[in-house]
């Protein structure tokens, strides 16, 4: 639909209240249509479709989805009696994700709005390290002792509507220590009077609260579970993380190591705005900059060479691109390798000698293409030779940088997709061209 | 744990038929740890680890994660009565998904010795085309008729224990068209003698056939849907895709993205083996060489400059160098919104004027740094003036390229992913070293 029209009508609908139409819209609505139909409402109407975006279902995702930006943007365009109302009504881990996207004074002033235990809650979530199964588990869940029956299970169940996703039950004992669970199928399949104890499995798989957010995805993606619990060091029982929380992380690790590999920040979009995407993306340049002025300090060692056989100068830029499209190649294996856990300390000889010859293979693949252009190109035999020879050398360096340093970085604890990329190019650069100017020094009288 | 302890006491196991053991064991271990225990193991053994694979829980995960050549190779290792039998417990979905990834003349023969049921189902799973929602559902799921009761429902469900994932129930009619959908907690908290069709939701969001998988997931993960219904052109009910299907896809998908960009084939893993990652990689490194060579012209055309002020020529590589990278940043922000529908032709011009100003913005600051480099490493003013604005110019390029070339390209129905990089980097190069090197041509007085 045209954004136009869908503004134009989305207006309408705001002016007769027909939020029924209108919810059916924003549930198929991307994230930044929904910042687009938001920037062009006036503020009366801002303040109702802000309304219905939180009554919505589909309300979590949409603040996951929604930028730091848009998110500011709202909450400055709204009453804040309205934004406290709505905050009350969320989800315990949704408004701590929220809280944790506003400004510090902003989420405070909410903060001491909400009500005590809401807050508490928001607050405990809080202190857990974002990317852990702690910051984003939901402290909500449906608790019974083991010596209740399905009958009184059932009829607790009833009571607790307001609950998101309940597939398990988990029982506990006075400590709330976690006994075991009983999914909502077993219910369904037993007598009333069978007491919990008989039926649940207590062979429960849980997750300490302290632990990365992609091992609780792993687990979640392995076992097909639903919902996994949480628990500190003595098995009491923290909260809840269900798959859908799960779907996100995946999605955002995958998202994660392409943009850390390409020098972007994680949270830039489509449409951050240009004064943060120039700040986000800068360093990334820069350090790249101090690199190719280190390669270019190799070429000029050479000039005397150069100086002599300019042609050489026209095939720099294929030797530095080859060493580095072939880099990136074995860097997307081995990182992902790495992420995905297909790849550890000891397989490490083993990909090496794969990686060594793959790029020896292709490159003299290349380098006999490379040699035969430049012999009909500028007719010289030795030249071709020159750059065949340069080729292999320098997609043995790729292979072997490609491996060695993100495995490297792994051991010195820094995420191999961050800082991979432009050591391993720097490598192939550097040895790429004294390869290539090496070798004509040595041949200069063949070349000339 | 150590590999050959790992292999070791896996041995034993299998010896002793310590099952229980050995399936808690292989629920923790990767696709690379299971491949590597299977090849150290004897023929005898391999058949029971083979057996003990398929017989648990993660069966369906395994499958999915190994790679084509582990799976041939496993199934060389084992009877092919043993197979069969296996094959035949497996869900539709799962068979066919282990079909797909057999050589065409063994899974011919797995079909033929199939049940003729599961044969029918697998084949036409077949049909659908494997990115679609055809090609990931399952088709054995739980209907009944709108006119029973919660306590007929009940009674059904207990004896289909063999379904995997039951979430929701599907009403059909006669004709199998899909009425409604009715949940777990639903069943469980009505009483046994009202009908299904009074609580049945019959506003059901459904998906055909043959969209994309993609599709699929995008809805399942705004929805938080458990499952969806699949149906054809007239609303029949023909399978349900789960959301354990899904992770794998969005993660798939992700992945896609970051593989094809670097030029690496979807299924290569760290051990496939030498021969395909050469096969693999070879096209890409080729076409790159190809547009190399095509830079290096433009080179060629300014070696009377070069020949005359030699000292150019170290700076081209850090003229391609960032152009390739600012390029590698818009085309990673571009291509992600582009798969997560955050981007659209509409928006085109505003995402290209976003583009070029933070290409033209970091120009400036990466063209200052430069100049000032060039200044005091060479003592020449005016090269640094004329590296700045090439820098400029070819961030230009790269911001304007970065968004043009992957929208086209969607335009043009081809994957974004695939071609952009190789098409962009080629326009960078050529820019970059057109306007450097021309600049020195006009400005070649003042360099010599």
């Amino acid at each position: 639909m045209e954004n136009g029209v869908l503004v134009k009508i989305i207006s309408k609908l705001l002016r007769v209240g027909a939020s029924e139409k209108l919810e059916k819209i924003l549930r198929t609505s991307s994230p930044s249509e929904i910042q687009l139909i938001f920037s062009k409402l006036d503020a009366s109407q801002k303040s109702a479709f802000f309304n219905l975006l939180f009554h919505q279902k589909v309300v979590s995702q949409t603040i996951r989805d929604l930028s730091q930006e848009v998110l500011e943007e709202i909450f400055h365009n709204i009453s804040l009696e309205v934004a406290l109302d709505l905050i009350q009504k969320l989800q315990p881990d949704d408004a701590a994700d929220l809280m944790g996207k506003l400004p510090q004074e902003q989420s405070q002033w909410f903060l001491d709005k909400l009500d005590p235990v809401k807050k508490t809650q928001i607050l405990k979530l809080l202190t857990y390290g974002k990317n852990t199964a702690g910051g984003i588990m939901n402290p909500n869940f449906f608790t019974l002792s083991q010596d209740s029956t399905i009958n009184k299970a059932i009829e607790l169940l009833r009571t607790k509507t307001q609950l998101e996703m309940v597939f398990y039950l988990y029982v506990v004992d006075e400590g709330r220590h976690l006994m075991g669970i009983v999914s909502l199928r077993q219910l369904l399949m037993s007598q009333g009077t069978v007491l919990l104890k008989d039926i649940m499995d207590s062979n429960v798989i849980s997750i300490t609260v302290n632990q990365p957010q992609t091992e609780v995805a792993q687990l979640i993606k392995r076992f097909n579970f639903l919902a996994i619990p949480v628990v500190d060091e003595n098995k009491k029982l923290l909260g809840v993380v269900t798959i859908d929380d799960v779907i996100n992380v995946i999605q955002e690790e995958a998202t994660q190591d392409l943009y850390r590999m390409s020098g972007v920040e994680k949270d830039e979009r489509v449409f951050t705005p240009i004064r943060s995407s120039i700040k986000n993306r800068a360093p990334w340049l820069i350090i790249n900059l101090a690199t190719a002025v280190l390669a270019a300090q190799v070429v000029g060692f050479f000039e005397g060479t150069i100086q002599k056989v300019v042609m050489l100068a026209a095939f720099l830029p294929v030797v530095a691109g080859m060493g580095g499209n072939a880099a990136t190649q074995t860097l997307t294996i081995i990182i992902r390798g790495i992420a995905l856990g297909e790849l550890t300390f000891k397989e490490m000889k083993k990909a090496l000698i794969k990686e060594i010859w793959v790029g020896v293979a292709n490159g003299v693949i290349n380098g006999i293409i490379v040699a035969v252009i430049a012999y009909y190109w500028k007719g010289m035999p030795m030249l071709g030779f020159v750059l065949m020879l340069a080729m292999i050398g320098n997609l043995f360096v790729a292979g072997a940088a490609g491996v060695l340093v993100p495995l490297g970085m792994k051991a010195l604890k820094i995420d191999p997709a961050i800082a991979s990329t432009v050591i391993v190019t720097t490598f192939t650069d550097c040895f790429g061209f004294f390869f290539f100017l090496g070798l004509s020094t040595l041949l200069i009288k063949y070349l000339m």
